[in-house]
Order: C-alpha cells, then sequence, then structure tokens
C-alpha cells in the first residue's frame, strides 16, 4: 500500500527534543520543560465537578452538531463581556478543538489548490493541515518591524484565496493592534480572499487585550478554543464564529467529517466559563512568569525578543549564537536539562536561527529554568 | 463570502424527521424514537467512575497523538479475544470517533480526484467526508442476493483507489462472511486498490460473529469505535489498525489534524473494555429487541426485511407501500407517533422505497413501537 501524496506531512521536530526530554527523565535526570505548548493546570474545578454531575445524571449521547445550545449561546455572550460584540449564538459553532475548526474551516472556504497565507512563524499544523486538505499554504516571512505579524503590503501578488492569522501568535505571542488588523482585514478583503483569524490564545493577555477580528468584520471566521485561557487542552473542544449564511454549510460539514464535538468535554466547558476566579489565577501565574522570562532571558543572553504580548511564550532570535537551532536546543536540553523548542517547526526558512521558550508551567519551574539557562550561557 | 464547492455536501434527511419528532414532544405527544443511531445505555459505570478518579489525579493534558500506550496495548488484546489475532499495539491508532478514523484513513491513502467505492445502502457520512476532501465517492449499488455488501464482480470497470465495506453495515445490518470478505478483499488488491474495512458495529451480532478484515490481511485500514457496542457515541473516541508500514504516516497526520483524541474519553474507553458484563447486558437488550422487531415488523407487514445479522437496525423495502420513503415516514411519525429513517440517505437512487428501523432503545420501547405500526398499518 502507498500512502498519498498529501498523506507526506512533515514531522515535528519538537518531538525530537521532547523525546530526548523523556529519555533523560527515564534516566533520573530533572528536566525543566519550557518546550510545552500547554498549560500544567487541570480544568477548573467548577468544570470538572459538572461533568462528574452529568455523568450520573444522563447517557451523554451524541450532541446535535454545532454543540450544546446552551454553550453556543454562553460563548456568545463572552462575546459581549471580552469586546463588546453583541453576537448571534447562531453563529456559533461548537468543534472538536481548534484542530476541528481548522478542517471545516478550510473545507468550507477552499478547493483544491486553493492557496492560502499564513504568516511565519506560525503554528506548524496550519501548514500541515492544508497540504492534507490538498491546499497550497503559502508562507509568508514576517518582519521585526511588523511583530512578526503579516502586513497588508504582504499579500501582493500572491494569489491567496485566503489569509489566517494569529494573534497573540505563536510562536511569537505578538498581537496585531486594532489598526493593523483592520488593515490586514481589509487588504484581504480587497484581493477577494477569505479572511480567518485564530484567536486561540485570547484571554493570555498580560497589558493591552487582544482585538478580535469580530470587532471589526462579520465577513470572516474567528477560531478560539477551550484549550489555553481555558487550561483545556486535552478535552479537545473549541469553537468557531461564521458568517450568518455560512451556518448550514459548516453544520452540514460538521455532521458529517465529526457528528458532534465531545459531549463530556461541552459540558465540562460550559461551567469552565464561570470559573473566572480560578482561571484569572492561572493567567496570574502566567503574568509573573512572562515578567521573570522578560528579566531573565535577557540575562542569560537571550536578548533579541519579539514581544511577548500574550499567549505563554517568548521567541528569540538567536542568530548570533548559532545557526543550527536543532543542535542548539539539543545542546540546551544536554547541558542546562531545559527543553526548548528550536523554531524549525515554526519557520521553515529563518527557524535555523530562532528559539522559543514556554512559560506555562509552574513559577518554580520558570525560576529553575531561567537559573540552568544563565548557568549554561555563562559557561558556553 | 462564497463557500468552496467540496463543501456543498448533502443535508441528512432523517434530520427532518428528528425536527418533526422533536416538535411533537415539545407539543405534548409521546414519540418512539426508531430513528436512532446510538445506544440509550450510557458509557459503562466502571468507565464513568475511572474517569471522575482520574479527572482528580491529573491534569488530563494532550495525550501523544496515537493515543495512550495503555489503551492502545488494550485494544490490542481485544483482537486476540474476539478474532483469535496477534496484534501489535504499535499499529493501533486512537481516533476522536471512528468519524477521525475516515478522516486519517482518506487523508493517509488517496489523493484529490481519486475514486472510492462505498456500497449503497450505506453510512451517509462516507460520500459526504469524501466528497469534502475533494475525493470521488463512486456508490456501488448492491443487491439483496448478496445481503445489500459489495461483491467482487461489482468493482470491475470503475477504476477505483480504494474500497470501504462495513460488516455489519448500517442501514442493512447484514455481514459479509469469511469467504465473501475474503473474495472483495482479493478483488480490491487485484484492482490495486485500498480496502479499509469499517468494523463499528462489531460486537452486536445475535448469531456468528463478524469476521474482521485483520483475521484474512494486514493489508488494509480497519476502523472501530467504543460508540456502539461499548455505549460512548458522545465521547468521540474509536481507533483504526493500519499496516506497520502506515504508522508513522498516520501518526503526522493526526498530530496535525487532531493532536490528540479526547484524553478523558480515552480513560473512559480503557476502563469500558472491562465492563463485559455490563456491556453484554446491553448486547442481551438488542437481542431481545431484534428478536421482537423479527417477529412484530413482517407481522405489521414490513415484510420484506434484509438479513439482520448484526448492528441494531432493521432495513425494509417498503416498495409494495411507497414510492416516497420521505412522505411514508412523515405519515407513520404523524398517525403512528413512531420516527423512523426514510432510505434516502443511505440510499441516493433507490432509498425512496426503503425505510430504517433501529432496535437500539429500551425494550419496552421497542414493543410499543411494533404495536403502534402494527394499528398504523391496520388503518392504513
Amino acid at each position: 500500500m502507498r500512502p498519498a501524496r498529501r498523506s507526506k506531512v512533515d514531522p515535528f521536530i519538537v518531538m525530537d527534543v521532547m523525546e530526548a526530554a523523556r529519555r533523560a527523565e527515564a534516566a533520573g535526570r530533572r528536566i525543566i520543560h519550557m518546550e510545552v505548548g500547554q498549560p500544567g493546570t487541570p480544568a477548573p474545578a467548577g468544570a470538572r465537578a459538572a461533568l462528574a454531575r452529568a455523568m450520573e445524571a444522563g447517557a451523554l449521547g451524541y450532541t446535535v452538531a454545532l454543540g450544546l445550545p446552551e454553550l453556543r449561546a454562553r460563548i456568545a455572550r463572552l462575546y459581549g463581556a471580552w469586546y463588546g460584540v453583541d453576537l448571534d449564538p447562531a453563529r456559533v459553532v461548537v468543534t472538536p478543538g481548534s484542530s476541528g475548526a481548522f478542517i471545516l474551516a478550510f473545507t468550507a472556504l477552499f478547493d483544491a489548490g486553493d492557496r492560502v497565507g499564513i504568516g511565519a512563524p506560525g503554528y506548524p499544523s496550519y501548514r500541515q493541515i492544508l497540504h492534507a486538505l490538498d491546499l497550497v499554504p503559502v508562507d509568508i516571512e514576517t518582519s521585526a518591524e511588523n511583530r512578526l505579524q503579516p502586513a497588508p503590503g504582504d499579500l501582493a501578488g500572491r494569489d491567496l484565496a485566503g489569509l489566517l492569522v494569529a494573534s497573540p501568535g505563536n510562536p511569537s505571542g505578538t498581537m496585531l493592534d486594532r489598526a493593523r488588523l483592520a488593515a490586514l482585514i481589509d487588504a484581504t478583503h480587497q484581493a477577494k480572499g477569505q479572511f480567518i483569524s485564530d484567536e486561540i490564545y485570547h484571554g493570555l493577555h498580560y497589558e493591552t487585550r487582544a482585538i478580535s477580528a469580530l470587532e471589526i468584520t462579520d465577513d470572516c471566521y474567528v477560531i478560539n478554543s477551550f484549550s489555553k485561557y481555558f487550561s483545556m487542552t486535552g478535552w479537545r473542544v473549541g469553537w468557531m464564529v461564521v458568517p450568518e449564511d455560512h451556518v448550514r454549510t459548516v453544520e452540514r460539514l460538521a455532521q458529517n467529517l465529526f457528528i458532534c464535538p465531545p459531549h463530556a468535554s461541552q459540558i465540562a466547558a460550559l461551567a469552565a466559563m464561570d470559573c473566572v476566579e480560578e482561571l484569572e489565577a492561572n493567567r496570574a501565574v502566567y503574568a509573573r512568569n512572562r515578567a521573570l522570562m522578560l528579566e531573565g532571558l535577557p540575562r542569560a543572553g537571550f536578548d533579541r525578543i519579539a514581544p511577548p504580548d500574550g499567549a505563554f511564550y517568548v521567541y528569540a532570535d538567536v542568530t548570533h549564537l548559532t545557526d543550527d537551532s536543532r543542535a542548539f536546543a539539543a545542546e540546551i536540553l544536554d547541558h542546562a536539562g531545559v527543553a526548548v523548542t528550536p523554531g524549525l517547526d515554526f519557520d521553515p526558512g529563518r527557524g535555523a536561527g530562532t528559539l522559543r521558550f514556554s512559560y506555562a508551567r509552574a513559577t518554580a519551574d520558570i525560576e529553575e529554568g531561567l537559573a540552568r539557562l544563565t548557568d549554561f550561557m555563562a559557561a558556553r
């Protein structure tokens, strides 16, 4: 049996780091995990309690494809609370994680061969999901001047059927302010492209809040998730907001592609939305970690960093330290016992000169990690 | 914004039945649900208890993409117990439901434009998922002589890149015996096609057990799920067994397309596999219901039925009663208060002359439904 052409997706380079870290831990070494892209905290206690009750009360069979109506309504309310946007719950689609939302968005909007712009650096799975769906990912190499985000001028001559933007971004943590986001949306629409806004790190900001594309236009797809701010990665539940006249199309796709998002996860997610105190306590930990990173990383020698407006990452240019971020990450793991992510997963063209540091774990780990990185760099 | 061509998938006709049933119930009427494709029972008590414990013990973050190693090992053991097949756990891929398995299988095996054979009648989402992935579903109209399953002679001249077969089938409940399944696999391989076996209804048999494609060849994809026998539809967890040399390809696709199956559901699924007593009690209910259906449906006048070897469906030819199964189903709902599924979802060509009756609910409901159907037909 021969695999299909579109099945040939790139491996994650971070997996090699994670496997090496696992081997080191199996050999008895303590490793500090700055490579992970997820909170160390569980789903909020209120979410777990709600599910424990629901498991005893009902069968938790299929839900309707668009998700539990009360969850869709609660998500719509969030847009009022967070952005002052009055959102019709009918436009909210609950999805199996943001992963499921990408599959729905790409199949709803693009046909085989269509070209879709994504920023580099960016979340590696954008590229691979597009490829697996016989679409053409078009890397837009972003610049430090543009805060590692695409800019309107980047679209010219690329023949894009759509543009996918994340603010705050992964791995950069950088955000687009309202004017930049509006200009990008406008440029995309001028070029007859579809605009998709990945807002998975919304809620995790430390100075000004992130702007939602829905504050600017209804003519876009917005993707979000319970994984990050709501601390529910493994639950695989997210959502998407689509234009009113796309709801039926997305509903039919969702019915067939997924049947429904996990029922148990939807119940936990609904309750999680009211666990504000616990979630804000998590965010306070990230804020503390971020302050430590912004002080400690430059002191250690990682001083060329993108402005970390949100999420829980710091993306560092290390071209003055190495021309092989993969080997450098292996060296850091080996000598300092700190796992970090080489930039190659995020930016095929320039990632040999970058690293991503995550500060999603406990503050004590961040302190220990920074101390180790400082010693490592001093001895280098 | 204009939806993509591949986003135009057909609506489920059964949704109209379900909505009409919901309206009737909202108006105070009692409806018997013979249209549903899922157990009325919850996940086994042991599965729910295991999850309740796990929620208090750990963060339930992402698992590895192929699923929890202990779950993969436990699934591999099932092949020994059910089929006498010695299966390497490394070939087991835990998926977000069988839905996720179809997406992985189709993207791993087929490129845009490839033609994939599916039996008619068959599970409607096969056709729609293929279409959404820019593949070409090729309906193979099956015959009563072949137990509503494809036969080797059906493949000739169709230029198929693959064949997808379900035994027991939905909506038919019919099974392929070992000789027929082996002949189909052989014919598919002779034609250089890939063979995919949907075994989601395995475990739900009432006379002889179902044959797995893995008893015949390793050169195939086998898809299964915790939804039916294990009574966990809403949990969205299934699995796939792939040839050894496809594991890495499918792993990379799964990493990018789904990250992982729901962690909570995997924990529940692992525990469910040891809840044999409860699951066999569920099966005994289906067996009793099936016996009632096989006696009661013909007595009511639905006497042209496919041999219901497994699953929890009876598929009836009603061409002597109507040439419009959709209107007929609406009439049955209106007059008898019994919701049934018109065959059009399963067989675009011939479904105007068929109905699917599900017996997945409680026996008292089946008894009541059959009494109502008998009265309805007598008065017609």
